[in-house]
């Protein structure tokens, strides 16, 4: 356990390349923008991108993230598994994963849940309103009851994923939907918040309750000194008798 | 919904026929055990063994088949990913599964958990005594507050799940170990049932609270007529306004 | 476990008697719409109300009452406080419960939940939309993915509820509000399904999906066969040896 | 959110004044024994009895506290009412409640919980070894995967609580029973960590591994500066329209 966590935010870093209209509202991709905000917390803050070798995700990167941050949208598939599987086992022993928006296609995510990552979309430039359903949650610190982002791209339920382990966070959307937008869930001894705004077009990841939830989700999933776990024989315990109880 | 769920049992009926011990107590093999006495109680079963085309598990078989009992574990890497894949969209879908024992390392398993499967063990003869810790659940009606099976592998934490949706039974072991031996989870529109005992060289699936609580399994995880899932754009549901909110 | 369990509809009966409006839409009192559906899916449904001698549940009332749909809105405080503790210990015994609407400041409710049961509420005819984020739990059988209620009463977050055993149902509100709408808990050997829906001066309780939400809980919160509980000194199960491990 | 919560460590200090074999073991009482340790990690602690005015529990004893240790065995019923409503109100406003072992049967556990707090129970000098189950748990740190205590009282299933929001620890115990014994409740914006060891007549709360576990989970229950939760009526946040969705 760190007094502070160091975080590496990765991203595909695609759209912002080629979309001149994302490329306007983050012109060093979206990943400076969070890691900017990071840094002013002051945290440690690194950054990687898909077109790095191995992604930007060695194993001496992996080995010094407490938590890693995961942008993905348009280029799940150009991950590699060897790389998505040592992310997985990294997760499994300790480290933290904030997927973001829609990340909920990624690998790493549908490998970690089990389940389709498939939900309803939209972009139909409207008001997102998010409600805090769990005002004690260390994520929710600093909060309002509610926040909105102005326009936003819906999300919309059903969102196959496993219940959360903690639901913090409920969306409601202007066209009519609802979608499970903060969910806590421990996995192995990692432990993963799927956070749901942040689609290119609008400057999502520069709203400061945006910001405030990923920087307390920061120190939420970071890891704990807490048991090693594998798989293993094990010598009794207890003395084995064999006689039948009376 | 069905009032009688369709079951097939799954088993990879490799022991049965390389160890003469094992042999003696199923001479048919471990799923014909199960699925005689799910017959017994008025079932539709079939069975599928590994070394069947497809490992008995083709498209038509998985469509006619409400709830899949599995039962793998010397040979999980012999079974091929495309099966595999064609399960975990079936459970998705709706199917039920019940994976018995040492399927917790079964690949359908682990591609639902999203984690290891990882669990400490040992095989000394000792006894295991099952606590109920959910008596309200429909999987164990007809249970008492406990009950013991004579000898046993011993399963122990810490088991490489995501916390079930619902605990429902825990082991104690003479070895000085517990386990959470009975595990529900909902996934997409699926319902698995993790429950843990079952080695090869005891006669666990002949001991009637162990098939009452199989029995009791099939039923909860039986498929209901709940919505369809997926992913898919959607048009908005409500008159989109783009004012501000005063 | 019954094939059909034994309902009981209470309901304080106040307002259908004082406010016109609500007598036109109800005519013999809410408890009775909801009690003439269940009855014609062939259950046995008797129904009991405030100004009855020990508010219509005496101990043989209760004692053969498989699951009590609860309807509390203006007179709470006028619900006895041992006829409470009648209700509860039966619960936990395991009697189902399904407070609707208004019972979320019920003392019962308040009383299993161990918290306030508060939320944010406003009168002004607008349309709930209510989302099916559960698709494989018996509740929502024949269910779409979602429904929508013409005009209700909103019921926004926070709503002061532990996190549920099981949430199922989401509603969205015109007004920009959320809601957790279908929530199951297990409590001891009973279990509880709170339903949102049903205002008085709304016809909520006729509208078929509303009603086959309230059957689909009678039938998942019906008493299973499982263990007695209590508390009790126990012998120990096992020979007690006094020496220390090596 | 406060670096270092403010701690009262409240306790019905009987036993300790009546019995001789406990006052040999905790002279000053148990709440001092616990005390002592945490204000060795530098926490700022004060402790409350049973006899003291107001139980020790004053409106502004309350006030500054951020998490309340809860020890009580033989004198539940002589704590008042009016004090265990003040408690429960400031816990559902974000005070942490941390209740040891037989305080599952106080005023403040049962009425936070719902349910009843029975369990089985036997004094027999005997070994509890308590598991890990949830590794990457901040109330872990620090923690093997198992610890044992050499004698201690035996709490057995079913212990009539809801499931925990998260299960942290389980129990095994030489005479064959198990436990729940690490679990976690959010309530309101507080939140609870009832933990089991602490008869008595044993050192128990000398153990590193269980001080451990209490000063973790003092920080893990400590508040958030989450939102304002209360009971409201609520403007629209949107314009409302009365027309028909086409």
């Amino acid at each position: 356990m760190r007094s502070s966590p160091r975080v590496t935010v990765w991203n595909e870093y695609v759209n912002e390349r080629t979309k001149p209209e994302v490329a306007k509202i983050y012109p060093k991709g979206m990943h400076e923008a969070i890691a900017q905000h990071l840094r002013s917390e002051g945290l440690a803050v690194r950054t990687a991108t898909l077109d790095q070798p191995e992604h930007g995700l060695a194993d001496d990167v992996l080995a010094e993230t407490d938590v890693l941050i995961w942008l993905g949208h348009t280029a799940h598939d150009k991950v590699k598994d060897e790389i998505v599987d040592k992310v997985h086992r990294r997760i499994l022993n300790g480290m933290g994963l904030i997927p973001l928006h829609s990340s909920h296609h990624s690998k790493i995510f549908r490998k970690l849940m089990g389940t389709s990552g498939d939900l309803k979309w939209r972009e139909a430039d409207e008001r997102e309103r998010i409600w805090v359903v769990a005002p004690g949650h260390p994520i929710v610190a600093g909060l309002p009851p509610y926040f909105e982002i102005p326009a936003e791209e819906m999300y919309g339920e059903y969102f196959d994923i496993p219940a959360p382990d903690k639901l913090v966070l409920i969306s409601w959307f202007q066209g009519g939907e609802v979608f499970r937008s903060g969910c806590c869930f421990y996995r192995g001894r990692g432990k993963v918040f799927y956070f749901r705004p942040g689609h290119e077009t609008y400057p999502t990841y520069y709203q400061p309750e945006v910001l405030r939830v990923i920087a307390n989700a920061v120190h939420w999933s970071a890891p704990v000194a807490g048991p090693e776990i594998g798989h293993a024989w094990q010598a009794p315990l207890e003395q084995l008798q064999h006689e039948t109880t009376s």
